[in-house]
């Protein structure tokens, strides 16, 4: 074995064990999407109530260990919401009033829907809360201004109902 | 050739085969996120009517191949909306008499857009029911509970009008 | 040296420059998800308002460098909107119109949440308008219909309030 072989050899191993260290720490830069999935299952006590979810969704935020994405939280029926306003109780009292105001529950009569059901009221209240949030995802926290929360807003309960929290980012 | 020179050979080439297997392995745990888009159009008979769109939905996210992410599906004009609620008939009808307590069409002078348009009803109602529905995939399925439909809320029809299907994920 | 020797090396030269080209070209496909976030500050001169702010939302997709994903604009505060729909003055009137119609602003004394604070119209108001969008990017532009722009509704203004933008994409 001569000289310019035992060369020739060291050049082409280093260049492998340079090339197999640049690979994997490539490797740790193609972060790939991460995705999580949970259901929050509430069961109110009255008709219409709103809940104050924001510890639950930072709970599912810390457990997926996503840092930087989307969290989507929505209510899965079709007569309740899922929003973010202010944890004020006068200001719950005052949706309330105004949610009778302009899609009133009753006389039940007056919806087409009702008849086995007794529900349209809460299907029109939802649309005016609205059935999601998307909020962003930054440094591993919801990246919220200074009061908001996320409620679940019920409006036809007194049965478990389900809300379901889906994260992407990386 | 002596012996250990093929030893050595053998040794390189044994380590390159792994080395291209562990790599293209790999690869495929690097997913990339995936996207697809798509535009459905929409041209209805009457100026107001809800279409229940989830089947096209459907179609769009088993063409994407895409399994875990989110769905955005929105109308792209500012006189119709995309929203999650039940397929029922009857509902639609009260949504229909609701929306136009809330916001009239009629008398068309009473709002200040209406004059080369009669439309400004259908931007109002538009914002009651919204403009756009996010939906979580899971397992390459719109994640939805038992009752939850995509439909289409038409307010300014009879004409051909465009819902973008926006997909995003792995 | 002999000839199958170097014959022997020249494959295997021209097998890891194959493989290296490979590699690095395979890495440009492996885009992990990018995101960029800014805040938007707007302090209006009157106490309802609505600015047109797709200008700055462009300005930030093309910071982003992002070519395909989701846009996420929302209030920080829980008594504005940010909404899409036309950007027309007339219309602009009639939701002010309509909006003080289905939420009035006064008397301050009908709602609960109203004695050290005067704005729980801006936050029912806010409701109706909705708190956030989502849109889609293709192309690393904003994927609108014609007439779509995004607005910041103000409904509690006359100080500095937060607009966020959050991009999530490739």
């Amino acid at each position: 074995m001569q000289r310019y072989e035992i060369f020739w050899r060291l050049l082409i191993t280093a260049s492998r064990i340079l090339f197999f260290f640049c690979t994997f720490a490539g490797a740790n830069n193609f972060e790939t999407m991460k995705h999580y999935r949970k259901e929050l299952t509430f069961n109110t006590t009255s008709r219409r109530e709103f809940i104050n979810i924001t510890p639950y969704v930072d709970a599912c935020l810390r457990e997926s260990g996503i840092k930087e994405g989307f969290v989507l939280c929505n209510a899965m029926h079709i007569t309740s919401s899922v929003f973010i306003n202010d944890d004020e109780s006068g200001l719950h009292h005052d949706f309330e009033l105004w949610l009778e105001k302009l899609a009133p529950e009753k006389p039940h009569s007056q919806y087409r829907h009702n008849g086995f059901e007794d529900n349209a009221d809460a299907h029109l209240k939802r649309q005016i809360m609205g059935r999601e949030v998307v909020v962003a995802i930054t440094n591993g926290k919801l990246d919220f201004g200074t009061w908001e929360q996320i409620f679940y807003g019920e409006f036809d309960g007194k049965r478990p109902k389900r809300v379901l929290v889906k994260i992407i980012g990386i």
